[in-house]
């Protein structure tokens, strides 16, 4: 087995697409050789980790996509990893919206890979960092995390990149204010997609003052506008990338990235043996009794 | 202490809305009394939970306030808990979006509480079940409970819910094939909001057609058009939520809520012992080496 994994560590270097599928297979469903391949992981990997995240309808997957094909014309390697929020009972059926990308499935220099959520409860996030690491190790000049949601769930997915775009439209004004600190304290860079809207400036002008407002010494969180279907906006986004990757090295940052990975990687591994079927009996037991209480309950069996 | 804490549920109980914030401050903060407090909670309070969710934009809060005006009038006893997305540094700061509820803040029959969620990762879910447990312990109609986001955190805020409303805008369509799965499975009601809007028509038939899809035996995932700014749609989905909620007393349901509660409320527990500051330490002395990998960490620590 050992040998095994060594070698599939090996092919996934050299570039091997094949190999690099598989072993997100054997991580994505913990399969044997799952514990040697991740501990075979080399951190050295020079691709980096952009998450693409926001609302839905903010366009995500069309801007990735003019990412990719601006990034493939510069002779770029490019891995996208896309999260679906399925349910764990439509596993894998929700390829289809990744039709837009389809004219890069055979292309040598992009990998593309669609993950459905592994049910609802946790566990999503520790996968994530578990296969971005593993494509990690393949010679990509990016890898970009495409995830739905600006709630907790873009928190989390935000401590697993090295830059975190998170994409808005016009229309999510109103709740800027909301999202004001949450969303401050994620994003790396802001875009304002479907630009070409009416409140667009509107959005614009207010994510740069409270950009300027939070910003640190020597950093202030980019805004970007784009129309992704044109493209437009697209190579300034490339490049605000690039910038921001470049600030990286120091780590301080490293540091960060590790702990929130270590975080939900330990959360997963403490989960593991709760058994979700037999948690459901011990309720069922439990639940009618006239004195049945919710935490009395937890603290007599976990 | 357990005096105090018997003493406090019983005011909550008679509807002292005090009590209320100081129980709900307690369980927040994990003050002195909170297992006790939590473990002499009463299962049997008649509120039913509302989950209310949906992509930033959509008009959650708007409809939030109309479903409040609406219920106020009828003599009804809400309970409104908002979660805010900000970080754990802005604590609190972000209750000016409620201003537009500030109407009800002094009105005796209804309970306004912003929660700012504590820090990006996980346990959130876990002390939004346990405040929403202490406020059903009062006597309230309806506890609402918002939240953004569409994503890994509404499906984790829907475990908790009687009764799960996302509220979707026109825009949103052209993502809802992507989120078909996911948000199936977690909502009862639909709405379009901004159905006066040019894709709402569209959207709503998309929806539809979806629900009829899924539909079991007996039940269809009700779709509604609102148009919360005006009003427009309210007593229908009043109307359609108390539908619902009459449907909810058979014990599978209660018994899938309590699953998901308990999961939550584990995960929150067994990662309480988990130190941030001394897994940073850990992780700044061992990054340095050459032979660092974070899965040989995690399993040498945790």
């Amino acid at each position: 087995m050992q040998d095994k994994i060594k070698q599939l560590l090996k092919s996934i270097a050299s570039g091997e697409q094949k190999s690099l599928a598989r072993a997100i297979t054997i991580v994505e469903n913990e399969l044997d050789g799952y514990d040697a391949l991740l501990q075979g992981l080399q951190q050295t990997g020079a691709a980096k980790i952009i998450g693409i995240t926001g609302p839905p309808g903010a366009g995500k997957s069309t801007l990735v996509n003019a990412l990719l094909h601006y990034w493939v014309e510069q002779g770029k390697k490019i891995a996208v990893v896309a999260v679906d929020p399925s349910s764990p009972f439509n596993y894998g059926a929700l390829l289809g919206d990744r039709i837009r990308m389809n004219h890069f499935y055979n292309h040598p220099n992009v990998f593309i890979r669609s993950l459905a959520s592994r049910g609802a409860l946790g566990g999503l996030s520790a996968k994530i960092v578990e296969i971005a690491d593993v494509v990690k190790n393949a010679p990509f000049d990016y890898v970009l995390v495409e995830t739905v949601g600006v709630g907790q769930s873009e928190v989390e997915i935000a401590g697993l990149a090295d830059c975190t775009v998170v994409v808005l439209v016009p229309e999510a004004g109103d709740e800027v204010q909301t999202l004001k600190a949450g969303i401050m304290e994620i994003a790396d860079i802001f875009v304002v997609n479907k630009a070409d809207r009416d409140q667009a400036e509107a959005l614009y002008r207010n994510l740069r003052i409270l950009a300027h407002e939070k910003a640190a010494e020597d950093f202030e969180t980019a805004v970007l506008k784009t129309v992704a279907t044109t493209n437009a906006g697209i190579q300034e986004l490339a490049a605000s990338i690039d910038e921001l990757l470049s600030r990286l090295s120091h780590s301080e940052r490293k540091l960060q990235l590790l702990l929130e990975k270590s975080w939900q990687l330990i959360q997963a591994r403490r989960m593991k043996n709760v058994n979700r079927g037999l948690l459901a009996n011990q309720i069922r037991t439990e639940m009618e009794q006239p004195e049945f209480n919710l935490y009395t309950f937890i603290n007599k069996y976990y």
